[in-house]
């Protein structure tokens, strides 16, 4: 199925100056062609970007219809000048499509501690809106636009049969952390469906839970970090609710997740994808903490960056999570393959592990704790030399 | 002054055939010509070396007379084979020297998951003890048997004047957790002070607290890690309180700090050893959970790597650290240069504060919170190419 963008919204990216690089976009504009329900979660640093604030103030919303975004300059660290180019840049979108200027929502990703140069993206503002269409190419040039050291466009659409048919489409930006300034995870998940705004609060809360709050490349949690949610009804139909409401949760649920794993996938400087899979937890928050102590662990990544089935690494990082567990229970696998039973290492094939990590760019880690009945899943990069590489020496 | 052990000590360290490298040393014995009062602080980690398990049940003592300690392989993940093979060193000590096997600690470090070669150990222990001498030549043996990736030996010794002179002299072994399965850190101080049990026990959780607590190099909490004091009175007088006993614990944290920076300041794969300083926080704790999440961000230890000034990683990792303060009031500085104040970046050279950064094997990082007036300082070390190349590398 192509990309498409779900009834009654219009997209573009552009370029407008912010970036050097001419050859690439950076102003994106979302637009729907009525108000729409509106949700978002943030980031949770006590230090956010000037758009973070603003967006914060203006959701949950019943009457939001349009989300702007630029990549280049973050807006983060700007003081209250930020704020006014924040809400500028909004009112600016407002005046040009005919809105209440707090209709419209606002992200900005790129260097931070930086002022937006606003005398490129006001009349940025006017070529996007201009340029805005209902199409494929209208939404892969808007996630483009949002792009910073991402190596590719990140899109991902749904049709669910209801009654009558809903699409849910989301982009988001985010690279695996590399380029730390440039680091903000981003993403706008659209929908024709009806939804109430509690519904869509709440749906969207949960599915970053299981989705993007379950993404880890380095720990780092950016200035900037927001995912949205805009539901305008235009596919008809009532509010959704009961099992039409849980049909399109799930859905909301696999959108997120396939965007939040495109983003360690697209780690320039790894070389694998690990998925960290907890079972037999307790509870979620504790196979969660668990899966996520092990999915941040510089020992693991680098292992796994080494094709090295280092079980002495994944098992002891396990240890000190926090969480209470018997370790005479604990069994792991990786790619299928058993190392670990009931607290003690097995014989293994080394060199067959080995091979079998370094043949595919997945790497699964399974830790079984026969505690409970509660898993979780995480997914992270390895920690390749090339991806300190591009750290170090990112000014330079 | 050269390093010596205080009165009534003997050490030694030996090749036993452990380590496959014949050149290395890898069995060291400390030994009390009378019981000693000791205390332990261990690892946190759920799963722990059969050592640490043995230490835990003999401490805090009042009789302890000897400390054995093998390199190579550190008894850990090996079920109850691993707690009978530490139970017999203890044993084997014992019986060489004329002791309770209780009044025998034991410590090993290296791989885990493997079984000692008790064939080797149990002969080991007997030239070991044959070697025993009162002098900083078998002080500095001990301290190398010891050893697994480190490059140098780690021994720090001070003299306090007190009623009668009193020494305190620690060794240590760990090497910014390179070698991940060999990465533990492990330390014995020993003084001829004479200590109450309960001064012993809590003197040595603070020092430990202010020192080898406040030392990151990837976060990773070891199996095996141990700290041991031993105090055994041999230097004479009153059983330390007062006065007396407050100066020998401000030395007892001084040599645990320099043995504690001893640790990540040789990083084999480091170019640098990072000091940050957090100063005006509400509360130690607070100020020492912020100084850690900087210490641990894989981008703020990129930067240094890469001679980067990099404000935004370091205060947006502040912002995550989950402590509550004012963005509006932090302040930053890197080498004693000003970078960022009552929060937004102020103008700097950013060449001068590189080529500071270049110029020195010590990167000082100190952030200003204005909340109150706790501080906390915290060591690690930066992340290199050379650091992931290591650890990826190393079983192949």
């Amino acid at each position: 199925m192509a990309d498409q963008l779900p009834q009654g919204y219009r997209a573009a990216g552009i370029y407008s100056g912010v970036k050097s690089d001419t050859s690439k976009l950076d102003l994106s504009l979302l637009l729907s062609d009525r108000p729409a329900v509106a949700a978002g979660v943030y980031t949770q640093n006590l230090v956010c970007g000037a758009p973070v604030t603003l967006c914060r103030a203006r959701t949950p919303s019943e009457s939001i219809q349009a989300v702007v975004i630029n990549s280049g300059v973050a807006n983060a660290c700007t003081g209250e000048q930020g704020d006014r180019d924040a809400e500028q840049m909004a009112a600016k979108v407002a005046e040009t499509c005919k809105l209440d200027e707090k209709q419209v929502l606002v992200m900005s990703t790129g260097i931070i501690g930086e002022m937006l140069p606003m005398e490129k993206i006001c009349p940025g503002i006017e070529t996007v809106v201009a340029k805005l269409e209902p199409s494929e190419a209208g939404l892969i040039a808007a996630a483009q636009g949002m792009m910073t050291t991402d190596t590719r466009h990140k899109v991902c659409s749904r049709e669910i049969q209801l009654e009558q048919p809903v699409r849910i489409c989301g982009m988001a930006k985010g690279a695996a952390m590399i380029g730390p300034n440039m680091a903000t995870m981003l993403a706008v998940v659209v929908t024709d469906a009806s939804l109430n705004v509690n519904d869509a609060h709440e749906g969207l809360a949960d599915a970053v839970n299981e989705s993007f709050n379950c993404i880890s490349v380095d720990g780092h949690t950016s200035t900037s970090d927001t995912v949205l949610l805009l539901a305008n009804g235009a596919a008809g139909g009532p509010v959704l609710s009961g099992r039409d409401l849980a049909k399109f949760q799930a859905t909301l649920v696999e959108v997120c997740e396939d965007l939040a794993q495109s983003i360690p996938a697209d780690g320039e400087g790894a070389s694998h994808l690990i998925t960290v899979e907890v079972h037999g937890g307790k509870t979620r928050k504790d196979a969660v903490k668990i899966a996520k102590t092990i999915a941040d662990s510089p020992l693991v990544k680098t292992a796994v960056a080494g094709n090295d089935p280092n079980w002495g690494r994944i098992v002891s990082a396990a240890g000190y999570s926090g969480i209470a567990f018997d370790p005479t229970k604990v069994s792991l696998l990786i790619n299928g393959l058993l190392l670990y039973e009931h607290g003690a290492p097995v014989k293994f094939d080394a060199s067959a592990v080995s091979e079998s990590i370094k043949a595919d760019r997945n790497t699964n880690i399974v830790l079984l704790l026969d505690e409970g009945t509660a898993s979780a899943r995480f997914w992270t990069t390895d920690l390749t030399t090339e991806y300190v590489r591009l750290n170090a020496d990112y000014h330079t």
